[in-house]
């Protein structure tokens, strides 16, 4: 048995449903508080573009099944941990953030798709080089019709079609 | 208070020194086990390059500090969360490495610097154009005169110079 604590809270406009989708990037919008406690541990953070948020999905209420079946991609069934469903055994939660602002211990970012009062588990730098793998693929979601489309919804870019 | 259950063990060639630096991809040489009740979960991962393993470092001694110089920038002092370092109030670690094979509950996988039997918290495919950020930067590591030399490390590639 593994015990952990929140060193932080992360800020989002989301309260109840599940945003599949953030659709806006506006400073202040999504932000970190983190503990006063560990903010010495942010100096030279802001030159960094990119940050790894690690997160505590806190507010699951189903299970997690190993198998499921995506609502876009209808006669496939795929294995858990080649999903990014929140609905994991370990419910850890990782998104790749663009960097706004440090302010003393709040750390502004672009949007990422948590509820309001997610509890901050780590961040970490995204360095060039070691985490951007230009050859990597797309797995499953190759077989998906309108991937372009859809890939759109994954990263959270807003659109009209 | 948030309490995880280790869902596998990685297995490596490193059982006390920590490897800085994984010299070899021999298959069969990076591995991890996942207890046999999660195997379903594994349907179309091996469609994916690339993979995210989420650890628990569970050999620290040390205690994380908010500041440190790091050996190869004397005159530099960092914040943790500007770093990658293994000390961390959340020990959890995060490697992107290559999927070579999932042979029923045992997955091989290219070089990671983890000692030998940590536990596994998670897996999530690392997707194309979701994760690989182009435009990323190198951060405060742009103020390493021999960077270039420097990332070899970074990555985990052998080289005699």
């Amino acid at each position: 048995m593994i015990t952990l604590e929140p060193i932080g809270t992360i800020h989002t406009p989301y309260t109840n449903n599940a945003p599949y989708q953030p659709v806006t990037n506006d400073v202040g919008e999504f932000y970190i508080d983190l503990l006063p406690e560990f903010q010495e541990g942010l100096k030279e953070l802001l030159r960094f573009k990119y940050i790894y948020l690690l997160f505590y999905i806190d507010q699951l209420t189903e299970k997690p099944k190993m198998r499921f079946t995506p609502p876009w991609l209808k006669d496939k069934e795929l294995g858990l941990f080649a999903s990014r469903s929140p609905l994991r055994p370990n419910p850890i939660g990782l998104s790749i953030v663009r960097l706004i602002n440090v302010i003393d211990n709040r750390i502004h970012v672009s949007g990422l798709d948590v509820f309001d009062g997610t509890p901050l588990l780590d961040i970490k730098p995204y360095i060039k080089e070691l985490d951007d793998k230009a050859d990597a693929n797309y797995g499953w979601l190759e077989d998906i019709d309108n991937r372009e489309h859809f890939m759109l919804h994954v990263k959270g870019i807003p659109h009209d079609y």
